[in-house]
């Protein structure tokens, strides 16, 4: 239902009428996110193009005590910005300007909306480097990364987006501004508001600027790609390689229903006969570079790899990641619907929560692709269904309901870098505990008293 | 005063009667903490020895309303772990067990009293790197290390305590235990508790248990000293050497009155007639510290270095490190009372600011040493004083004033790594703003209701 007309009338003084959208055509394309089979019809889409604006529509939708649902692009993937029923969804992605890189601190200031691409391009513009990379980078914007904390291929060894943050504008739920964070690599004075914000999901804030620590871009870098025909092998040579001790950038791993998915989709080359494939990138110093390709490549052999390719150009390294690259992708082909899921567990019991994703999928005979950073313990077990047979979607989630719980019992968590957003919120309360959800409520609570900014998404309140 | 016999009685039943101190001469030891010219007599110091006795120990406080001040060692720099009046002070020393390291996950589970040293040593032990390292690491406890944040000389390349801590046990202000985080490398299942009690200073739980991430041990050092007849050239050496670019995990500075000081300390042979002294080490893989150092010592000598000294072995590069080592005990031995402060900037000010200081000191009549983290922008700025003459103190703090104002002025911040505690606790509303003020008051009485834990610290409630 489209909101109030003088509500919406005053939304078109405060933003200019082009920048409210109210049309039945014009919402549907803003009524999901990247989280499959959830939509919800917003009651408007508002682009703010200033901080400033922010302010404003925060402070007159608490006065009309209207829900605010921010997004960017949204990719995300487990219904953070999926609207609410009614609610006006603010769009950031006007809010895209690069405002300084500064060279001397090695920092970047961005608003909200400017993509992860545009951020990593400026960098690299510059000969930084900004190691975050989830999947959606090339559209994903940095606000939404910075709400939902996101990961990507790099974890392990550069860590994810919490770790670049250095400061943010944030618009509170009631219309105040505020800015916590500075250019020191080292700030003590009160509490971390920033590192609250960040990976609170759009519940506590509208992060409206971010300030971003960029660090030397690496000098050199090799990839290589390694089959095994047994999963413990593959896991064995993550161990060694860690114990080596070696910090890869990347390592990846793809089992063989997504090896054969890629490989169907990119006829890349890999061998179909293998349970296991690790993509395996080490960067910095050139003598730094060669010295762990080499050890990797010994490790993998060792361990019983039935094959090592190592990239012997750019063209062959770009090629060979591709194989990682195009997982989601390929899997995504295969079926109508694709339920991609981030369990995470710690990296000693990969090999365990691999073969009990293996286990679940018989048993509740469902095709599912895993594959994931193996450095840093997240999978992504991808399920391939539809979600118009309930039958089976149901079956789907029992599934993940025992993957979850398994991710828990291995001393894991419930979502690696995806959120909880609404997908996950059932899981929560068992995983963080009573105290942690007390704890959790009273915060948003105290933040944003009316619940006006994407209720409903992480707990419901109490 | 001391407290009731009612509750001292009960305290003795809860934690055994010879883990609760009464007697004057055994109160006065904890009556102050490593900031000069702060002291208070609490009402009793408790040894807890588990975490339930914690639990029980904040019930009790929360029933009686009385304060409750978290210690370990009491090294702290900013009174954060100053008694309160007739406060219960909770010394953890006691809880000092290093519960696990596990080499495949490459993570230490410590009790919040263990030293920073003894977990230091014990990653050593298993070939692994726990990298920061307050200057009072010998003695100061973990706990205390992640209340206040703590930084050292690794922050440039290593970050802070923060960057490290991967999981809390916290028992909440009414005597709640709650868990936080775990082993996983990724983690975005609700809003990220660690990251606030990270640097809490005591005030929103006492931590009790502490999950730290370690990383693989560089496998080479390198270790130089350059000398700089002016000020700028060493600015001009270290914005080269990050231009380079080289993120050193040691990049210190030392002005001419500490060179003075340490030299009349500790023979070292540095040269008086300086203006600026820079510590400058390298670790890694051995082609990249023997490339980087080479670098460093060419930017060095372009720059105009007087001198440029190379540890030629382990024995040299400990006799030049202990020029910064020792800068604060070779100050302090100059003077009754030393102050120590931490005001930071971005590190593209970080020669305005210290020349902001030598003018300050000018103007006031004051002695004042500075050295600090040239890396990360980290000044410590040192008044050699005399807490005895009132007249000169009136003097310092109106010139600490100055120093913290322009610290602000330049982007940076009020404190780098040793907290707001009491002593800077004037400073904190004009920095952070109304708007932040009333989130960090507002966070606070969320989880201290009766504002039992470390009261008057940080800021007063409203």
């Amino acid at each position: 239902m489209p909101l109030a007309a003088p509500i919406l009338q005053e939304l078109g003084q405060l933003l200019g009428p082009d920048q409210v959208l109210t049309a039945k055509e014009d919402l549907i394309p803003y009524s999901f996110d990247g989280t499959a089979a959830l939509r919800e019809m917003p009651g408007c889409i508002a682009f703010p193009t200033t901080t400033e604006q922010v302010v404003q529509v925060l402070q007159l939708a608490n006065r009309q005590q209207i829900p605010v649902v921010t997004r960017g692009s949204g990719t995300g993937l487990s219904g953070g910005s999926l609207p609410s029923p009614d609610s006006i969804v603010l769009c950031l992605v006007h809010l895209n300007r690069i405002l300084e890189l500064d060279q001397a601190n090695l920092t970047l200031l961005a608003e909200a909306g400017a993509t992860t691409q545009a951020i990593s391009d400026a960098s690299t513009a510059a000969g930084l480097f900004y190691p975050p990379d989830p999947g959606s980078m090339k559209i994903s914007t940095i606000g939404g990364n910075v709400a939902e904390n996101s990961g990507g291929l790099r974890g392990l060894k550069y860590g994810v987006t919490r770790n670049y943050v250095m400061g943010l504008e944030v618009v509170l739920p009631q219309g105040e501004l505020l800015w916590t964070g500075n250019k020191c690599v080292k700030d003590v004075a009160g509490y971390s508001l920033k590192d609250l914000f960040v990976g609170s999901e759009g519940t506590l804030g509208v992060i409206t600027k971010v300030l971003l620590r960029l660090i030397p871009r690496p000098a050199a870098k090799q990839t290589m790609v390694a089959t095994f025909a047994q999963m413990d092998q593959a896991a064995d040579a993550v161990s060694a390689i860690i114990a080596a001790p070696i910090i890869p950038c990347t390592l990846e791993f793809l089992d063989r229903t997504t090896i054969g998915c890629v490989e169907d989709y990119a006829r890349i080359g890999l061998p179909l006969d293998c349970e296991a494939l690790l993509l395996m990138e080490t960067d910095g110093h050139p003598a730094v570079v060669a010295d762990e390709a080499a050890q990797m490549e010994r490790i993998c052999r060792a361990k019983g790899a039935k094959e090592v390719r190592v990239a012997r150009d750019e063209a062959e390294a770009t090629r060979l990641a591709s194989a990682r690259r195009t997982a989601f992708s390929a899997l995504a082909r295969v079926a109508p619907t694709t339920i991609l899921e981030d369990a995470t567990v710690p990296r000693s019991e990969l090999a365990k929560m691999i073969r009990f994703i293996q286990e679940i999928a018989r048993k509740y005979n469902l095709r599912i692709g895993t594959f994931g950073h193996m450095g840093d313990g997240n999978l992504h077990p991808t399920c391939l269904t539809d979600e118009r047979n309930q039958e089976e979607m149901h079956r789907v989630e029992l599934a993940f309901k025992e993957i979850f719980a398994e991710a828990v019992r291995l001393g894991g968590t419930i979502t690696g870098e995806h959120g909880i957003g609404v997908a996950k919120k059932s899981f929560l309360p068992e995983f963080a505990g009573d105290a942690q959800m007390r704890v959790l409520r009273e915060l948003r609570r105290t933040l944003d008293p009316k619940q006006i900014l994407n209720p409903g998404k992480l707990f419901d309140p109490s």
